[in-house]
């Protein structure tokens, strides 16, 4: 699939890494080096694909300058934890964790990731993709026992939201709703239906 | 948690041993040492609890006879795939392969996991609780193309219904509605509440 490019994912999540090898056999890992000082104005849905418009921009410009000769296929995303209207970022201590799980537990909330695909370069037009997938996540009722447990893991602190579906927070995750994968970090389904339309077209 | 116990996983299944401990630190695995031929009568989650009830006393037996001194609380599990009232199995060739695939994509069907736990042993009357959690899984269209080249991985071969949601064949699930962990083997969530209302009473 998609032979014609060299795909590049802008991120330097290993679990983003994973989740791409899914789909796609041959690509290289190229990490943004923009350093995300807070968000911009956007909400939600726009929020996350500006992000990752940005990280795919980002990348591109840095290998046009190194190596204009190839066609690149550029794969971006973002993705962050909603709950009321709300973005919940990385907790940077006990009493931002302990906030954070408070506004997640007993309740259902929204995670969304934005995807930016940014094809460029040699022979071709440049143009973009982008979406952005929402999952519905339901937390279970937490008492604060639980919460601290849950603290002292460590975990949270390089989470946004503060938790990780896929590791011992997922004791406490009632029900999804939606592309799992979608919370781990790229909603892989997606991702992949819009790679093959790609393919097909080129 | 559960200290007064030897917890014994009834399951040889190495993605069931990874998601109990996401619970608990400590438990040994006993595989039941049952031969899986056919169903029995019953159907879907009165199915499951059966087959994860007799997992549970095929290990209770064994253990009983080995080392009757200790306290035990046995956890067994089973999963199916579930379609329109059909249970799949694991398919045995290519053409079941294929089958199965055709059943599933372009709609939705459910993965039910069956629990036991059987508590037994010294100074406990013995004692059982089961449950069954049901998870809903939304699969794309997928055309022959893609059924055959997710055939050729080889992995359809060991999993009943044909596919494993964490791995390759993610890329073709759109959404579920339930809890993940319970499409891999084990309803985290649900188990976790179940040990700790035990916990609460022990």
């Amino acid at each position: 699939m998609l032979e014609r490019y060299k795909v590049i994912l802008a991120s330097q999540s290993p679990r983003r890494r994973e989740l791409l090898q899914r789909i796609l056999k041959n690509f290289d890992v190229v990490e943004s080096d923009l350093c995300e000082e807070g968000f911009p104005e956007e909400e939600g849905k726009d929020l996350t694909v500006v992000l990752a418009e940005n990280k795919a921009k980002n990348v591109k410009d840095r290998l046009m300058a190194e190596a204009p000769e190839e066609t690149y296929l550029i794969i971006g995303a973002d993705t962050v934890v909603e709950v009321d209207g709300e973005i919940l970022g990385k907790p940077k201590n006990t009493a931002e964790a302990q906030n954070q799980i408070h506004m997640l537990e007993g309740r259902s909330h929204q995670v969304i990731t934005g995807v930016s695909i940014l094809i460029c370069g040699n022979e071709v037009e440049e143009s973009q993709i982008t979406f952005a997938v929402t999952t519905k996540v339901y937390v279970a009722s937490m008492d604060n026992k639980e919460i601290m447990t849950y603290i002292e893991t460590g975990e949270p602190y390089d989470k946004a939201g503060g938790y990780g579906i896929q590791g011992v927070f997922s004791k406490h995750i009632e029900r999804i709703e939606g592309d799992y994968n979608n919370v781990v970090g790229l909603p892989v389904q997606r991702l992949y239906r819009a790679l093959r339309e790609l393919d097909d077209k080129s």
